[in-house]
C-alpha cells in the first residue's frame, strides 16, 4: 500500500458557488496539505447518504490509486454519529457513519475500518465537519500520521445490510440524465427499463438514436442510466432522486 | 507580517460555470503567480456589495494567515470608483471601494489602506476588472512588489458608516439556508427570530430537530442563520437577499 | 513554439457540481500531468458545438501562450466523428471534429491539424471521451510525446464554411447577460441592436446607465453583448441560445 495519498477527491453535497468547498480547501492548505485536491462530485444527492453511497461506489474503478476520498453527505452532523476512516491497498475514505461509505466497504474486500476521534474538536454545535473535522483528519492521513480512533467491525456500519443494487434514480446530472443504482454488468441489450410511466429501449450511446429519443444505456461508470439524445430525460419523465425503476415491458 | 501571500482566495459574484473565474485564473498564471488559488465564494450576492461585505467578514476567522482576498462584487465597474488594497499583519484584500471591504476594515484594527492605480490599464470600457485589473494587482502583491497608489483614510471608504450587524438575509446557500448579517455571539438560546412571517426557535444543529423543522442557529462562521432540517428554509419562508429579520416573539 | 503546454484550459458543457470535470481531472493526475488545470468554461451551450465555437474563439486573446485547450462539447460522442489535435505557435487544441474547433482554426493562420487516434481506447460504447480519450491525449501533449493520428486538411473540418460572425445569442451568463457571435470591432456607438422585440442603444459599461436599463456593449472578450445594469437582460427579453439579433432601428 502507498504510505500517503497522492490525491484528495472531495465527494460532497455542498453545491458549488458557496463557501463550503472553499473553506474546506483553505483548511487543508492551513494544515499544510500539499496533495492536489479535486472536486470529484459537489452535488451528490443532498441529505441522502444512501443514494450517494451507490454513486460514490461507481466512481472507484476510474480513480487513481492512492486517492483519499473526503466524503461529506451528512444530514446528521452535530449528532453522535461516528466518523470513519476506511483504507485498503488502494484508497482511503473519510466520512460519517451514516451509510455513505457502506457501498465502498462492501465493494472493497480487505478493508481496515476505524473511527476518527479528534478530541480537540468540540462535539457540540458542530455544523461544518467538512471544514472543522474531516479536513484536519485528511491532513493527518496526507502526512502519514496516525489518526486517533478505534477499530470498527464491518458489519456494524450503517448501511452494512443495503442491497448490491438500487432500482431507483440516484443522481440527476446537468444534462437531465438520470443515473440509477442498477449495475450495468452483463445486461442484454434486449431489456427494456420502465421509468416515469414509460418503457425505454436500450441504446449504445447518444449518437446512435435520433435527437429527443429516450433510452437506457450503461453509463461511463458502469451504472444503468436513463437519457435522451440532446434533450432532458429527467424533465420529460418527471424523474427525481428516489424514483423507482424496473426491468420489464 | 508575512512578506508575501501564501494563498489567493477569490470572493466574487461571478457565478460558476462561466468563463469569469477561469479567465481570472488564467491571467494569474500568465502573470506567473504560483500561490494556490481557491474559489472561496463565487455566488456572493450579485450587484450587492453591502450584503457581500458582511458575508466576507464572517469568513475571516477561518482563513489561514497570509491569505490574499481578491474580492470582486462590482456593479460600478467602469466608473471612477476607486480600487483598494487593504493589508494588516494577517491578510491582504483587493477590491473596489464600494463597501465590499468596509466590514473587513472595520473588523481589523490596524490596517493600511491604499488605492490601486495601474496606469497601463485603460480606464474606459473596462467591464472585467477581475481579470484585467485585480488579477495583475494580485500578481504584484504575490510577488512582493510595490503596488502603485495613494494612502486612503479609513473613514473615507464607502461603507465606513455601516452598522456592526445587519438584520437582513445576506446569503442563500444551495440547501436553502438563509444567512443573516446578525452576529451569533452571546445570544441566548431562548431568543426567537422572526422571518418571513414566522417566529423561529433556536436549535443547536440540524440533527437536534425533526426533519422539516424551521429554526435559527449560529452557523459555522458565527452568523445567525435560518435553516430547516433536511429541507429548504428559504423557499418555505419566501426569503431572499435583503429580507428583514428581527428578534422577538 | 513552446515544446510543452504550461496550462490546461477545460472548455466544456459538462456543467458544474457533477463528476464529469472531477473525473477528467483525476484521469489527468493518473496520467502524471503536472501542468495547472483551470475550468475555463464549464457551461458552454450544451449539445451546441456551433455556438460554442464562437465563444471559444473569443477567449483566445486573453489566454497565456502555451495553453492547451481541452474542448468537449460533443453530442456525437460514440459515433465515428473524428477527434482532432490543432496546434500553432501559441496554443494546442484537442476536441471533436464537430465544428467546435472550426472558429479557432479559422482565426489562427498557420495551424497544424491532425486526427487523434488512440487504438487502446475502444470505440464502441464510449460516452465519456473527456475522461477516457481526450484526457490521455492531453497527457501525451503535456509530456511532449507524439500523438498518433493523420494530417487533416483545414477545409475538411466540420464548420470550415461557417461565417466570420453569428448574429445570434451564443451564451447566457449567470447575471443574465447575453453574448452574441457578433464581433465588436469597429462598431459605431450610434448603432442600435434589435433583440427580443426591442431596440437597444449602446452603452460603454454597466455603470454608465441607470439600473435596469437594457443596452448592448462590446464585452471583455470583444463580442457584442446584451446586458442590463444590475438586472437580468436575458429574462427581460426572453433570450435563449440561438435567438437572432440584428443591427437596425
Amino acid at each position: 500500500m502507498q504510505k500517503r495519498p497522492e490525491l484528495i477527491a472531495l465527494f460532497t453535497d455542498f453545491g458549488v458557488g458557496s463557501h463550503y468547498l472553499g473553506q474546506l480547501k483553505a483548511r487543508l492548505i492551513a494544515e499544510r496539505v500539499t496533495q492536489p485536491v479535486i472536486d470529484l462530485c459537489s452535488d451528490a444527492p443532498a441529505f441522502n447518504p444512501r443514494a450517494s453511497a451507490y454513486l460514490l461506489e461507481s466512481f472507484l474503478p476510474y480513480m487513481p490509486p492512492a486517492s483519499l476520498f473526503v466524503s461529506v453527505v451528512d444530514p446528521g452532523v452535530g449528532s453522535d454519529r461516528r466518523a470513519l476512516l476506511v483504507k485498503d491497498d488502494r484508497f482511503w475514505f473519510l466520512g460519517p457513519d451514516n451509510g455513505l461509505l457502506a457501498r465502498v466497504v462492501a465493494r472493497r474486500k480487505a478493508v481496515e475500518i476505524q473511527t476518527v476521534e479528534l478530541p480537540e474538536v468540540t462535539a457540540r454545535s458542530r455544523t461544518f465537519d467538512g471544514r472543522d473535522f474531516f479536513a484536519p483528519a485528511a491532513a493527518l492521513v496526507c502526512q502519514g500520521r496516525p489518526v486517533p480512533g478505534q477499530p470498527v467491525f464491518r458489519d456494524s456500519l450503517v448501511g452494512a445490510d443495503w442491497p448490491e443494487e438500487l432500482a431507483e434514480v440516484i443522481y440527476l446530472d446537468s444534462y437531465g440524465n438520470a443515473v440509477t443504482g442498477l449495475s450495468g454488468r452483463g445486461l442484454s441489450d434486449d431489456l427494456c427499463l420502465r421509468a416515469g410511466g414509460r418503457t425505454l429501449p436500450h441504446a449504445e450511446t447518444f449518437s446512435s438514436v435520433s435527437p429527443g429519443t429516450l433510452f437506457w444505456y450503461v453509463n461511463a461508470n458502469g451504472l444503468v442510466e436513463i437519457a435522451a439524445s440532446r434533450a432532458n430525460a429527467a424533465k420529460q419523465l418527471g424523474l427525481t432522486i428516489g424514483t423507482s425503476v424496473a426491468w420489464g415491458d
